[in-house]
């Protein structure tokens, strides 16, 4: 299903090689000023071709507004948009036409399809966040105008790791760098890593952090759509993310009950309840307490190595495989604004669906 | 929602200190002998009072079929069941009326729906799971009618881990011990631990590893339904859960392209695509590649204490709690089962909706 | 699928000779005190042996309320509900084991699941209205605090037909006879023609109108779930319905634009904007204007005649069939009820996704 | 919501005025070599300006795929497609900027959303079918390649009406004339009405009637997403559709159960089972009894009257509106390819959905 969300829901598609990407954004409450230049400048952070750790695919990535806009004001209507697709070397994947990249989605694909469009791996192109990223960008300035704000770094590329506390970066040094790091000398680190890591025609992994302020407390559903369910199925939707956490995480797994609990306080500035600590990350019974939500993604390294690889083809003959196209050795800088717009679409669409639980 | 699932659709309902828990089964595939003792033994599997790590609540937990069978066999139409609650010490809460237990869901209801039933955690009790499980247990039978199966294991108590290579492991030993670990020597440290911790009136958090095995390759959706989407938002609906990864999952990011790759083979046995390694975890694009699934859930130590807490009540004023009630020291050892049921319904349901996926 | 609704939602189960039927209200909003007595009463209207002209089957039907309740007042968790089955006389139906009733769905179910449960009906059986109505009976209570009212009557029998305006019955009358219809004198005659078509083992169809006041501008969505759609698919799904029109409806079909056109006008008594007339049945665009709706609903004689019939065994060979069991000569009284049931759930639903479209 | 259907989905987006209308088609099933071609000539014949009984609005109406397809072969990702808006005459719609039209969805929209596209209808314009013209025709021929077809016709203009006996007509009939009338010498007459209505600045209602031939038994689902009731939902939402019956529909309110049942008899060209007559129009219990499914749909008369109108504007305060632009005097003819298409995807939807109910 390429649809995402039950209220604001982005129904994407489009491949990599075809025409256009792009989406239908239905669910967008009428009445919002878009700052459509904003929402441009979100895409743009995802464009490859930004520096030298990111693919040199050079695209303009212009998003063209086509419904659900009047006078730059939503109206309730669906928002349909396409971002045409531009610099395409379709010869590059001539020979993936029969073959299998190693994990990749080839295989997958032709199983499931018994048919795949092999240009630039079609629908599992990154190309596919495009969409992901225009839907994010209107759901984040409906967000903002609620105090609502949402932002995502680069915590970890190979070995090289922030601390795990959130609170002692920066946001406003995210984007001071090409791989997104709030720490500038971890970043200065982190990209002489990547190029060595590219240099060697190989990829390496890593781990966004995502923060989410100001949240509301009472948003998200108890059961099956928890609020930390709802961002775990968002961010492991997003290609080549192995791992979800929130709050303590993992960490928590070797911890005492004692150690993990969040007692609650009277808050002194607003009088209302809050918590001593935020191990919980923000959500209690799958519902927001009104602290920071904090979680991470785990990514692999890209599969694609500017090396020969054996594999198959698909009449499971060995062969070998020369990868060509353009390709990043890190995904991380790149997804950091994709992991934003998922977050930012999965709490605009559960501050929605909470307005209907109570009369 | 209390809804989970597309095609295979489990509805839940029930409260802790209600007449019963219980939910409806709607899109289960007709003319299945279903084994309803089976199904009970599930259940068994996963109610309390069964050692001395798990809460003393002794309940029978008899689910009670009401209808979408006829003569054993399911009939197509929504199977409806009911387990009622019997065990019930509601005394027990009486102090939990206008006091919110920390790290509990007791705030966070309050605020959303403004009113909350504070016997026993109402919704938010481990009690809510048993629904799942009756929902899991029907959907594992019709996969293993398939060659599909799932299990899954306590691997982590605290700082007690086993490896993890889940191959390492028989499925077989899991039963035989309380704590649902297939190695029984690291069994009898978990257990020991777990008391340690229960005599001090505190709780330990751990991990459970899921293994699929006998997937068929092509399952899944790539984009915003990816089976590892799908999986995660299913893993993370679970109470305390608080992170999941598949495949190498978090290790990936520290690791190099090139030492990840799942190199595609020529399977000797069936002639036709396998892979080397399977560090990808079974799935590539979103959608199974016929090799196992596993993946990991991450829980964190119960919030409930025996000890007095600080925390507030429901104006916000300091105030002492000691929390009453049995509880589970280790949340682990009757999850797991749980954790089966989810992703038995989730494997069963994007098996179903592949069907779909050509003409 | 079982579920009806998209936040106010309806999964029901069950068949005739089952233990029970029953199901799920989710999406509940709440802190609403409901009249469970008041559930009943219309569940009471439902059911059959109430006089000479429906089926003398005797049931207490006594809804069972499982969850979703504390201290009375709806806590915002799903409802769970269940309808014991009990005056069951399974030995009628040992003949229907091989033999398809004709116009009933024992062939239908039998090609689409392979399998069915011939008792009564199974699931195809009129007590599965019985979940509608205590949905619907939840939901008009709620709609009720907003002001919003729903109500139904038999409009026609056979060839005996009321005038087509809803303006000229008073409601309160509708109760006042078995057949439910508001002019009593007409009341007299449907109920002599029911009996002496019953009399002949022969059923009859008729029409239910339906009527919501109170209705709030403003109040659908303007494409695929347009108000009307909404309702014409709730109306469609009960039994033995085959039309469905609302506003003029069909005596549209032979009018001009400039008869049909409800011009606007101020409302003298609010200021507002009003219709002089209502023609268009109080929905424009898919959305409520604030005006009545008021709707038809068309139902077909009841297929079991109480005499031998010509039909087919499941192997596809002639047979003759005495039908036997208890049925009702004519499906409209009994049927108001679930129309007025499934209308609130309607309402309410599309009330609560409204307040989704504005920031 | 702008989705339709279940598996196979229409997300639909666009407003009269903006600088397109288009779609995304999810759920397509995969290697169907699409016929491109035919996909336009279904949009030929829903676009205006085809004759002097339809708007003078001439458009290209060029259908734009962008993804989905690769070689022309259905890939199983989503069709994205786009219609350009070229013949806009907005300085038509000035006066409409405050000025609500009787009986159109200008109060409606604004009250719900507070804002709306005043041109030329925006989102409620019949410019939104388009999408579903486009999602209807691939549909079809979807649906062609399993022997299932869908054909709709003109069959009542004002007090001009066919006989109800759909086997009394040629469907090669239909496209002979711009009314889309299968009798020729019953299309001269609408024909003639519908422009003499014209010229009197009039417009004027109708019926038209589907048919589905071909069909497999066993489709549908038996409870809230009977067949009928997803037809009902389908043809409901289309603009100026007020009403909707299948088989003898609203016939049957006169008739006894002796008159309506259809018998099964044993079909002799394949020795499975039939009936005898088809009043039920092809569903039985919700579900396909494998006979032709015949239906209804009534369509009001056009809203916008070329003549003087008294309505009111976003104030109330009354005032005279001289409606401009390009208008239908009849919606049948235009109409016809947008019964069929609705028809053809909840057809092929429940197809789909089918393959689901059995292991």
């Amino acid at each position: 299903m390429n649809t995402f969300g039950r209220c604001y829901r982005l129904t994407s598609f489009g491949e990599s090689h075809g025409p256009a990407v792009g989406g239908v954004i239905d669910g967008v409450p009428a009445g919002f000023k878009l700052d459509t230049a904003a929402v441009q400048a979100e895409l743009d952070r995802r464009r490859p071709g930004q520096s030298s750790i990111s693919s040199p695919r050079r695209e303009p990535d212009r998003v063209n507004f086509l419904s659900g806009l009047f006078d730059g004001v939503t109206t309730g209507t669906p928002i349909g948009f396409t971002v045409g697709n531009r610099n395409q070397h379709t010869n590059d994947y001539d020979n993936l036409r029969h073959t299998y990249r190693p994990s990749h989605a080839d295989y997958t694909y032709d199983v499931k399809y018994g048919t795949r469009d092999y240009r630039g791996g079609g629908r599992a192109s990154a190309r596919e966040t495009i969409s992901r990223v225009v839907g994010g960008a209107v759901a984040r300035q409906m967000l903002a105008s609620m105090g609502v704000s949402v932002y995502a770094y680069t915590s970890r590329v190979g070995e090289l790791e922030l601390y795990p506390e959130y609170q002692r970066y920066d946001p406003a040094l995210i984007e001071t760098n090409p791989v997104r790091c709030p720490d500038p000398a971890m970043a200065a680190k982190m990209i002489d890593l990547i190029e060595r890591v590219k240099q060697a025609g190989d990829t390496i992994g890593g781990v966004i952090t995502g923060v989410i302020k100001g949240m509301p407390p009472g948003i998200g559903e108890p059961v099956f759509n928890k609020l930390q369910a709802s961002l775990a199925a968002a961010m492991m939707s997003i290609n080549a993310a192995k791992g979800f956490d929130y709050g303590m995480g993992f960490d928590n797994c070797g911890r005492l009950g004692s150690e993990m609990v969040d007692n609650f306080i009277n808050d002194p500035a607003t009088g209302g309840v809050s918590t001593t600590t935020n191990h919980s990350g923000g959500i209690q019974g799958g519902i927001s307490n009104g602290r920071d939500i904090y979680f991470r993604v785990a990514f692999k390294p890209v599969a694609t190595l500017l090396r020969e690889v054996a594999t198959v083809d698909d009449q499971a003959n060995p062969t070998i495989l020369q990868a060509r196209g353009r390709h990043d050795p890190c995904v991380l800088p790149r997804a950091v604004p994709v992991v934003e717009a998922m977050a930012a679409m999965t709490v605009l669409d559960q501050i929605l669906i909470n307005r209907t639980c109570r009369l």
